[in-house]
């Protein structure tokens, strides 16, 4: 990625707007979870305890640029101000008539919005109380999260990490920060030759019984075949089987009785 | 969702496995986590602090069933006895020839396995060490996360959090605690029937220059159009232009000028 469309990216990311929190602690990390996916701008309305807040700093686990570059405001109208598309986070049914979105649909909806000028910000509500009705009649759509209905009650912190896990998952498209190390698939050629020798020499010390030889053998293939084989993956096997083809080593002092 | 559907996907869900974690705070919120998204088997291997821990019970926000429930074991081959299909959770590539997969790809991949009566855990490391290396060796494949490289780390009870929340969305095909408040679509002929209303009594107020009548209709036909229309939302806004249409209320005490 080029640092040119990285930052484009990073301006246009969904706005997190904390309304009214209660802890530090969730401040910080709520701006920890924006920092793993990726979601560049914080706003805090009317925090209880003020701000700067140490507590906030204290769980950022070193997210503290996201503290540092918050705007707090004095009521939610004026956070989302310059918004085109705003969502409200309710855990709830609150009778509005409103369309509910979870976190996947409300992000395949926000990126072309985006993506064609428009500023997109996320309402998150006070940890006991979420977001007055009145707060919620000034959102486009409600955001919801599929959660279990007996246990229902998602930390700050962790409704903030969702929706921007779906964030980074679908602007990213999934990308993984590694993938598997990269392995040289072995040849048919190399397989197959694995097999015959690992086959005579299992023949010559009478493995198959001659009835299901053919079975057997057709089974092991599979087994081995299954995954895919590297080159490395068909020598090492061959190293084993010619292991084991082998006495034990004598370890030392280990004389044969007389 | 029946008793029975519910118990019997419940004890197939994934086996949530904390290898050495170092904070009772951690294992209470990925307690939450867990019971946010129906994940109901918790094991421990070795906790530093001992078990039970009452830093856990602290916050695990009532999900305390899952931390009485949850079994302690000595060691992660002793905690994964009994599974089929082992996931290992790192944020570091390390260099093992083993598949890489996201949350979303490890749940896919589960599923089947779950379903033809497989065993599923996945195993989170400690906080700061992770897992080791002998212990992701004995897993089927490595699961880590989309996260953004710039700030990959995420914090325990958020890796679960994350899994459980693939988990539920997949196995619950993403369905919402609560649904939109059921509208009642008005009929295209009441929504005409309002269009007409309105455009006779703007079209007596002058409201259009005639050369853009037919333009500027349109468009806010659409305006309205554009979302769908309720039957209460046509009353409603035809119950607007209606009052908008009468004289000022006289407040009281407020008497005409002479």
């Amino acid at each position: 990625m080029s640092t040119e469309s990285s930052t484009s990216s990073d301006t246009r990311a969904p706005v997190v707007i904390l309304v009214e929190p209660q802890m530090g602690e969730n401040i910080g990390m709520a701006a920890r979870a924006m920092a793993n996916f990726a979601l560049p701008e914080m706003r805090l309305v009317a925090p209880r305890d003020g701000w700067p807040n140490p507590a906030a700093t204290a769980t950022a686990a070193g997210a503290t640029h996201l503290l540092e570059s918050a705007t707090v405001f004095p009521d939610t109208r004026a956070a989302i101000a310059d918004l085109t598309l705003v969502y409200a986070t309710t855990a709830r049914e609150r009778g509005q008539m409103k369309r509910v979105l979870g976190p996947k649909e409300a992000v395949a909806e926000a990126r072309p919005a985006i993506a064609g000028g428009g500023r997109v910000g996320i309402l998150f509500g006070r940890e006991r109380e979420g977001l007055w009705n009145d707060e919620i009649a000034l959102a486009d759509a409600i955001l919801t999260y599929p959660v279990d209905p007996a246990f229902p009650s998602l930390n700050l912190a962790q409704a903030v990490l969702l929706l921007g896990y779906e964030w980074f998952s679908q602007s990213q498209e999934g990308a993984l920060p590694f993938a598997e190390v990269e392995r040289v698939p072995a040849s048919r050629e190399m397989v197959v030759s694995f097999f015959d020798f690992l086959e005579a020499e299992l023949d010559a010390r009478g493995f198959y019984p001659p009835e299901k030889r053919t079975t057997m053998t057709r089974n092991m293939r599979d087994m081995f075949l299954r995954r895919g084989l590297s080159e490395q993956e068909v020598r090492t096997f061959r190293g084993v089987a010619s292991t084991l083809m082998r006495s034990p080593r004598k370890l030392a002092g280990d004389e044969p009785a007389a």
